[in-house]
């Protein structure tokens, strides 16, 4: 690259981090909070070199045809009606479909540029709230969780008092803790604040707690949901409710056919269809228990609380990295947690199948040294 | 909307336009620049409501399943190796995969987010280079067309040495007056720009003409490119070229995960099996050009040469307003174009199926009184 060039670069370009991610090839994959029921679909097309086209029968139990040669519906009507129908939402609340829950919170984020304004958020939580902000040049606070990983009150009320927050991000139960929140600390945050407040609720399957009732009490709340974690994460579909007037607003900055058609045919589809997705949700919870009590019976590590579909445990003795390290000797893929501050030795575990969690176990214990 | 929640949004929230879509349903749709083959993909799935799943049998002439339990390749490292090796790209070259170009306008935008950086377009071009950079803060200037709508070199060069603009988009061919410009234009100000010079090619399979050989020769030079307007609106593919060192700093800015696992797989098949893709590019010129000369018998238009999958003209008696509406009156829907400065009295239609572009031509010359 030529020296020129280099200068027109924003000036912080060389200490952004690219998200990184391991390769899994061949592995146990508990690294990613996706659901382990391995779960295909087929596209095909019949398409054969001329301009004529038939399309294949269409015989599953369900199924759609997607019109790929043209544009998506640019503003996700479909898919938006059944979300709102699904969780029987008032028509004064709205929805804005994002791809991926990243997508809304950069939307989010862009909503509220302006120089003066501050987001504030919890720390440990989604790492995605900081990286966004900071991106965007939003001036970013945070609060450190209290030891037990719950929220510090005290000091979250005394920021958003300093520092008047335009935006709080609240990840709803918490990630990369796994913990829920207590309902009053953030009924407590929701009236002090006068910016934002959006609970992410990316992992609410798993803990079975929902602000969505409480669109009605907070004209500040917005509540942002996905699928991925329930089952669906190659989609890229996350969603946001809240007030019309806010959503309208949030909804201008987002680009017109954000999401693709073979996505929205589906996310409509999977919401019509849940049973399925209910039945795994249940499945996973109860895998979770049990490896929660298996990990307990683990001397050397701190085990978390979890009402989501991942387990953070804190190694006692020896090394997190050593632990990654020979997990992944034994082809299993966790996350290692320990740079994130707070969370020193820490690594966290997504809930696999009942024969992946056995496996994780086995060679858990013979890794710590 | 609480009053104090609306102080915090950004200043210009409220004059920011929504991209603004016709309802389509029912009608003859030629305002959008897609393949008008109409070409339907299946996408299914037997699941059951139990956790175990079955996939249906694979048995058409191209097709793949996709997991999509699973996040989607953070990086696309297949598709990109499949484009790169499509245009035979040298290793020194990389690429970015964008949830359609107007993603990767705004990735570039992001990479180059600075307070004294400019932004340089000819106008009118496409609409998004100007709204993202906007909506990104940056200083968007604009240079006017020539009548022919020729680049106009003389004040883009005294532009580009008054302001050193870190960002020039150049579509090509230009979006929306169909034509190209001269190679020999652009050579200059590659030559003149210390900036990045992003040449835009979502209509080049239509021009035959390109710009990616030329990335040995400019090393501010990126080369953008779509797989929506040959055929895959739906997909939500664009890609980007350039030398790797400044791809990979405006990769940097890439939020993880930007493309679904769905679109990923079908742009790798599609990459890969293009030839019914070429035979209609190929029709389509044909019928581009048969309308064309239809159109230019047609008394009180001014029609405009095209290099693209669309044609621009200009009512030289009655208002655009008029004739759109009478076309819509006839299910047929286009473009109205009047609203762009440069463009009054314009409307742009897409190059339909033969049956579609005669339906078109009979009732544009009913529409015009």
């Amino acid at each position: 690259m030529n020296k020129k060039i280099t200068d027109f670069f924003r000036d912080d370009i060389d200490i952004l981090n690219e998200y990184k991610v391991h390769d899994s090839e061949g592995l146990v994959k508990l690294d990613a909070m996706e659901n382990p029921y391995d779960h295909e679909v087929m596209v095909d097309t019949n398409v054969t070199p001329s301009i004529d086209f038939k399309t294949t029968e269409f015989k599953n139990y369900f199924g759609a045809y997607v019109n790929i040669n043209r544009y998506p519906d640019a503003n996700c009507k479909n898919l938006k009606k059944g979300l709102i129908n699904k969780y029987d939402l008032d028509k004064k609340y709205d929805s804005i479909i994002g791809n991926g829950s990243d997508e809304l919170i950069q939307l989010i984020c862009l909503a509220f540029l302006k120089s003066e304004n501050v987001v504030l958020c919890p720390q440990p939580s989604f790492s995605m709230y900081k990286k966004i902000s900071q991106v965007l040049g939003l001036k970013f606070q945070e609060v450190p969780l209290l030891e037990d990983f719950s929220l510090d009150t005290n000091q979250m009320v005394k920021k958003i008092e300093e520092l008047n927050p335009a935006l709080i991000f609240l990840a709803y139960p918490n990630n990369p803790t796994g913990n829920l929140w207590d309902k009053e600390d953030i009924d407590l945050i929701l009236n002090k604040a006068n910016g934002v407040v959006v609970i992410d609720e990316a992992y609410g399957a798993f803990s079975g707690e929902s602000f969505i009732k409480q669109l009605d009490n907070y004209d500040n709340l917005l509540v942002m949901k996905t699928i991925s974690k329930v089952g669906l994460a190659g989609l890229r579909l996350g969603y946001l409710f809240g007030e019309k007037s806010i959503i309208k607003k949030i909804d201008k900055l987002r680009l017109p056919f954000n999401i693709n058609s073979i996505s929205q045919e589906m996310g409509k589809l999977y919401t019509e269809n849940e049973e399925f997705i209910y039945s795994q949700t249940k499945e996973i919870i109860k895998n979770r228990d049990y490896l929660f009590g298996m990990m307990k019976d683990i001397e050397d590590i701190k085990v978390y609380d979890s009402k989501t579909n991942f387990i953070l445990f804190r190694l006692l003795k020896g090394s997190s990295d050593e632990v990654f390290k020979n997990l992944l000797a034994d082809k299993i893929l966790i996350k290692n947690m320990s740079n994130t501050p707070g969370l020193e030795n820490c690594l966290r575990v997504t809930i696999g199948t009942k024969e992946e969690n056995i496996l994780f176990i086995k060679s858990l214990k013979n890794s710590i040294i």
